[in-house]
C-alpha cells in the first residue's frame, strides 16, 4: 500500500466510490504486523451479565489502549508506514479528541517530532495530555484547523496524519477486526460505532473477509446520524457541524469522507441510532457490569445491542474509547 | 493434590506453619489447564500513564472477569478439581462478596447446585447477583455463617468451597502470577492486595519460582493491617472485626489462616500499608487514567505504588476487583 507521504495523489477526488481502492484483508494484515509491538492486543470480554440467551454478549475494551482510545492502532499503522527519511520530519496532527494524543504518542514511541493543532476552546486536560508525549500543540482559532495545519505541515515538512481519511488509518483501525475473528470465528454481529468512518471501515473490511456470514452494523447518536441517511439514499450527506454537536458522544461528530463512506457502503449491513438517554444509560451500564470506564462515543454500541434486536446470535461490541472527564462520568453515573 | 472433596485431614492443625505442605509451580500449572476454558485470560496493560521513569507500570486488570474479580480463578479450579461423583452432590460457600458470585457462577457452568450463605444485611444488589448465576442464597444472622454453611453442608451432602483456605483455591489464584511471568518475565515487583492472602499466597508462588529476583509486596489497608504485623512479629496475629470492618476496602478484612499465611511468609519480600484517603484517591485514578472501574480493595496496590518506594524497576500492580456499588463510586469520584 501506498505510504502517507504519496497520500495527497491516492485521494478521490470525485464521489465516484466505484473508482476507490478499497483497504484489503492483506492491507489490515500488514498493519497488524507492523504495528504488534506498540499498540496493546485487547482481549474479548465474555459479558453473560447481559442475561439475554439468544444474543450473548462479548465486550472488545479498546479503552483499555494506553491513550485510552483505538486510535494509536490507525496512528502507529500510517506513522509506521512512513519511509524512514520522511518520518524523520516529523508528523503533524489537527484533533482535539484521541486521535491528537494517538499521533502524539506514537510520534513520541518512533523519536520523531509531532504537531499538534487544536482549537483554542480545547479543555486544557486534553492538551496536557497532548504535550505529556512531548508533542507541540498549536493553538488556533475555531474552524481554522485544517488551513492551521497546512501551514504546519508547509513550515515544519512534516507529513499530515488524517484521523480517518487515509488507508493506512484504516488498515490499522481493521486490526480489531481480525482480532475479533481470531477469538470469536463464529461471530454473528459487530456493532461498531461510526463518525468519520475509518474504525468501522476497518473493522467490516476484516470481519466481513473472515467471518463472510456474521453482519457488521455501524451505530451513530440519533442528534448525528449523516451516515445511516447517506447509507439510505445511496451518497454521503451533509448534516452541520451544529446539529452533529448536539450530541454528548464527542467523538462521533465527524462524517465520513469519499474513502471511508465507499468502505461504509460496501461492509455494513446496516445503521442503527441510539438517543441520548441511551447513550448515557449504557456509559453507567459499563461501569457497573462490565466495569469499564467508557466516553460517551465509546458506549453506543452497548446502546444499540440494549435496544433488543431481531438480530439473533453470538454479538461482539466495540468499546471505542474511555477518555471522559471525572465530572460528567459522574454526573452520568448520578443520573 | 488431594482436592477439596478430602480437604478437612489436610488442614493444618497448629502455628507450625513448617509442617504445612506448600503449593507448588506444578500445582498452579494444573490450575491454569484446569481453569482455561472458564475463566478470562487477562492482558498485562501498560500504563504510561503513571509517569515514573524509573517505575515503569503495568496493570493486570482482574476486574474485568466476568464477576468482576479474581475469585472466579480458585472457585473453578476447586470445583473443577473435585470427583464429578462429589461436585454432583452441590457446593456451598459462606460470603458476602466476591466469592459467593465467584462461586455461584462456576457452579452454574457445572451445572451442580449451587448453596450460598449469606448474613442478611448483605446488600440486595449482590444477593440478587449470586440469584443471577442460579444459587440457592441462604440468609442468616451476623456472625452465624459458618455454622449456618455447616448446616447446609449437612443437609445437602455439598462440598464447602473455602474463600481462601484451601491449596486449590491457592493454586487458582497463582494463575495470575503465570500470566505475569508469561507476559513480562523480567518484571522486577509485583504489588498484590492482602486479606485472607490467598491471591498474595498464589501470585507469590508462582512468580518467586518463575521470576526469582522479583519482589512480591503484599498490600493492605492501615486499617485492616494485621498480615503487615503478624510477617513483623513472625507469626499470626488476630485483629478484631470491628478494627478491620473501619477501611473501606470491604474485600480486605479478612484475615490469613494458618495455611495462607505459611506462603505469605515464604514469598512475600515486604507489606506496604495505605490509607483511607490513599485508597479513595486510586480508585479515582484507575478510572481516570487506566479507563478501570475498581473497588476500594482493588485499588490499593497502585496506592501503594503512588506512595513512591525505594524499589526501582518494572512494576506489576493486581487490580484484583471492581465490584463497587455505583452510588459509592460516585461519592468516591466527587471527592
Amino acid at each position: 500500500m501506498t505510504p502517507l507521504s504519496s497520500w495527497a495523489p491516492r485521494r478521490p477526488t470525485g464521489e465516484h466510490t466505484e473508482l476507490v481502492d478499497l483497504v484489503t484483508l492483506d492491507d489490515i494484515e500488514e498493519a497488524a504486523a507492523r504495528i504488534r509491538a506498540f499498540v496493546l492486543r485487547t482481549p474479548l470480554l465474555p459479558a453473560p451479565w447481559a442475561g439475554d440467551e439468544e444474543r450473548p454478549l462479548w465486550v472488545k475494551p479498546e479503552s483499555l489502549q494506553s491513550i485510552g482510545a483505538f486510535k494509536v492502532r490507525g496512528a502507529f499503522n500510517a506513522i509506521g508506514h512512513l519511509d524512514e527519511s520522511v518520518r524523520t520530519r516529523g508528523v503533524v496532527a489537527y484533533s482535539s479528541g484521541n486521535h491528537a494524543q494517538a499521533v502524539a504518542y506514537a510520534a513520541a514511541v518512533y523519536a520523531v517530532p509531532a504537531h499538534i493543532v487544536m482549537p483554542e476552546e480545547t479543555p486544557n486536560v486534553k492538551v496536557a495530555a497532548t504535550r505529556s508525549h512531548g508533542a507541540r500543540v498549536v493553538l488556533c482559532a475555531a474552524g481554522q484547523r485544517e488551513r492551521v495545519a497546512a501551514e504546519v505541515v508547509e513550515e515544519t515538512g512534516g507529513v499530515l496524519i488524517p484521523p480517518f481519511d487515509h488507508p493506512d488509518i484504516i488498515a490499522g483501525q481493521g486490526t480489531i477486526g481480525l482480532e475479533i475473528a481470531e477469538d470469536l470465528p463464529n461471530v454473528d454481529t459487530v456493532l461498531v460505532p461510526v463518525s468519520g468512518g475509518g474504525l468501522a471501515s476497518g473493522i467490516g473490511t476484516a470481519v466481513k473477509a473472515l467471518c463472510p456470514n456474521a453482519r457488521v452494523i455501524g451505530v451513530e447518536p440519533e442528534l448525528a446520524a449523516d451516515t445511516a441517511e447517506g447509507l439510505r439514499v445511496g451518497h454521503r450527506v451533509d448534516w452541520s457541524i451544529e446539529a452533529r454537536n448536539r450530541t454528548i458522544a464527542d467523538g462521533l461528530r465527524s462524517q465520513p469522507s469519499e474513502l471511508t463512506f465507499a468502505h461504509l457502503r460496501h461492509v455494513l449491513d446496516d445503521v442503527v441510532t441510539v438517543t441520548e438517554d441511551e447513550i448515557r444509560s449504557a456509559v453507567v451500564k459499563l461501569a457497573a457490569r462490565a466495569h469499564l470506564v467508557s466516553e460517551p462515543s465509546g458506549a453506543v454500541a452497548l446502546a444499540a445491542y440494549r435496544k433488543g434486536s431481531s438480530l439473533a446470535g453470538r454479538t461482539v461490541i466495540i468499546v471505542s474509547g474511555g477518555n471522559i472527564e471525572v465530572a460528567l462520568l459522574r454526573e452520568i453515573l448520578g443520573a
